[in-house]
């Protein structure tokens, strides 16, 4: 199978990676979490060259995770803002930050420290179950039903 | 940057993808927590091609995601099982799979359905801040301290 049918499978992690699956792609993402909106500042934070980003922006905007604005006419100039949709995988960008903090971290400790607004707490979120409030890993959760992964 | 520089950046989400950022090896830890083992069983349920799928599979066993062990001598076979650090990449794996469901669906329902074995629930598990148990989102953390993107 080629990477280019995957989206097709009947799997949620196949057709989300059909999206985001890309590594500079996800550190655009990254970048619009922490804020960044303009093509130069893009750039300079990721090391993307300039074709990668220009092509991986276009795409983002066509799946609908980010929005292209104008933010000035003289010149024309646009900026990436994340929607709904985008702002949504936000848990994705933070368990690929939580696991490098704690697997990869090269004894530097971890280079970006969070604190959640509403109790001020400095944590990291975790997974945890909606109904009961435990935190959930591998081994609290089974699978119900589940589709073939190859369609 | 090429991309083979990104595991030196000075950002846990950059060095993260520098061990799970390709799409064939998510697809391949999407199979693990299924339970699959063996790799005529990730080549099937996968789809990927054999020599992509051993170079992946040897690859995250010399990141220490997997761990090949025989379970057959005649003739010599191997299984590959998520260790520690690979069983931690779940949040990474469910938020993947939350994600597709709610937004890529195309209208035929979530083909997953996880349960939580401790209470019972039938749920999708979300990003709680352990302090205080509240579902977070984008919109309710800050950084606090945060090193450049780009060493």
């Amino acid at each position: 199978m080629r990477w280019s049918e995957i989206g097709g499978q009947d799997c949620s992690v196949a057709r989300t990676l059909s999206v985001v699956g890309e590594r500079w792609t996800m550190l655009i993402l990254r970048e619009s979490f922490r804020g960044t909106r303009r093509f130069e500042d893009f750039q300079e934070r990721t090391g993307a060259a300039r074709p990668v980003l220009s092509e991986r922006l276009r795409s983002l905007c066509d799946d609908g995770v980010l929005e292209r604005r104008p933010y000035s006419n003289h010149p024309d100039r646009f900026e990436y803002r994340l929607t709904a949709k985008g702002l949504d995988l936000y848990p994705v960008i933070v368990s690929l930050l939580r696991w490098g903090d704690r697997w990869m971290d090269e004894g530097n400790g971890p280079p970006m420290v969070l604190r959640h607004r509403d109790c001020g707490a400095v944590m990291v979120p975790e997974l945890a179950c909606p109904a009961c409030g435990a935190a959930v890993g591998a081994r609290d959760v089974e699978v119900v039903t589940s589709a073939p992964a190859v369609a």
